[in-house]
């Protein structure tokens, strides 16, 4: 067992109410070859899943500092801190790692869409085994986001 | 742009309830070096998330023919379907592609517990700035699950 996942092991059976350092547990995150973890942002009140995104160790403890959701874009190679060309911030209502360590979940306030594309979730393509639909249209305009940019 | 990001781009504007062929969205994901996507899954009714895990693409098949969930555990390099050896088995509801096409959401109905400790979802480390702490305890006790046996 790598010595990472013996500390998610050993907190398995720790009562609710259990505190651990988060740099402890930081550091036993199984960060990926890139450095990054997978982070799912849900809606806090409406429970509705808005998107998942990478972040790393940096993006992280920024966010929990901040409490505006800053990720790691791969394809720009740098923080993307949420919002910042279109104004549609994440408001970080709190943040929680699962049972080994390898993913991250965010309960955020989403001012307006999550998705890039205008739509307030990015899950918008329903599969059904032979045939997928579109589920939804956009809320605004992208180009009324960004302009000619792009948030991601 | 790979051509696969070329499709999404295409679906971006496209009026809801368009229709797609499943296998040319499938032929258009953006597969990982290993061949696989990260599959969100979250309580259909309740809306909790309650763990996230992988798919290839023939477990992901699979799952939308049988509306069981199968997941590729990256540990065992096998499938994982979902309660194969504890029961507590997923229902798929149904099945979500993001924007971008390189994440899924599986709305299910999760019979017991998710997560292998026995609790209902995974995600029971709430993350603060300098100390972190355990949400929930365990809904029943994992060694009535598995005995010895690991889930995943």
């Amino acid at each position: 067992m790598p010595s990472s996942l013996a500390l998610f092991r050993a907190l398995e059976k720790s009562a609710p109410g259990t505190k651990t350092t988060t740099d402890t547990l930081l550091d036993a995150i199984p960060w990926n070859d890139d450095g990054l973890i997978p982070a799912i942002a849900q809606q806090f009140d409406s429970r509705e899943v808005l998107m998942m995104a990478w972040m790393n160790r940096d993006a992280l403890t920024e966010t929990l500092e901040k409490h505006r959701v800053c990720y790691w874009s791969r394809s720009r190679q740098r923080f993307w801190r949420k919002g910042e060309s279109s104004g549609q911030v994440q408001v970080l209502k709190s943040a929680h790692l699962d049972c080994d360590g390898d993913t991250l979940l965010l309960l955020v306030d989403q001012l307006g869409p999550a998705c890039h594309t205008g739509r307030k979730s990015c899950f918008y393509h329903q599969l059904d085994r032979t045939e997928s639909t579109i589920t939804t249209a956009p809320d605004v305009d992208p180009e009324t986001l960004y302009g000619q940019r792009k948030d991601r």
